[in-house]
């Protein structure tokens, strides 16, 4: 079924900051791109916000290993592709493993999961450089 | 609300390449990354599937502009962080832009629309080189 707007109809629009925020903190899974090796790499991952940064959660032995300190890009959206209707929030920002036990501790009370379970969860903070979103208007 | 699910009974499954397939033919927004300038950048996308490529439709001057020819990353998945499933099928492969009369009239056919609408569209194509799969078993 095409979109029920012509496509003429259709502008993006940029989200306000604080609209990203909001949108950043009602989600709860979003993508991770990033490099290694030269090669492009996404993973869906489930996602907490903590004090304006992302918290990751996953194993040891993935394909996160070794990222510390990279830029790495982070992506929410919903999108209906029946009505042509959609949103992205994209994070640039800093991969940095966190080992602090008060962190730590806190970070457990989030509820966050890993996709990729293992005896020893890492955790992963990605620290915003630049936070864009924009939106469909129809 | 923590997942349902205790971390420890969850595991990720690889999707064989005929059910990425079929979820690829099912699904109709995905997000493309790729690099540009040696930055990373991802992209929300509506897509169809024509003969096992992955077909786009964007603007001229936006991100994809000059990707031709260049390794990129397409992602689509589904989860739910509540119950803690979810699958993701990742595409790797090559972005080419599409000028041949009788492929757009095809795709034409397919009832994509452009999250940045221009006067004049590109259509681009990602002929995958690799096609993965994985979903969270509980």
């Amino acid at each position: 079924m095409p979109p029920s707007a012509p496509q003429a109809d259709r502008r993006l629009e940029d989200l306000p900051r604080d609209e990203c925020l909001k949108r950043l903190a009602e989600q709860q899974v979003g993508r991770i791109a990033f490099t290694r090796e030269d090669k492009i790499e996404i993973r869906p991952m489930s996602y907490r916000m903590l004090q304006g940064t992302v918290v990751l959660r996953t194993a040891y032995g993935t394909a996160l290993d070794g990222l510390d300190g990279q830029d790495v890009v982070f992506e929410i959206d919903e999108a209906d592709d029946r009505t042509g209707t959609g949103w992205s929030v994209i994070v640039h920002g800093t991969l940095e493993e966190t080992w602090r036990p008060d962190e730590l501790r806190e970070i457990r009370t989030l509820g966050l999961f890993s996709w990729a379970p293992s005896p020893r969860d890492r955790i992963l903070r990605i620290w915003p450089e630049r936070i864009t979103g924009r939106q469909i208007v129809t």
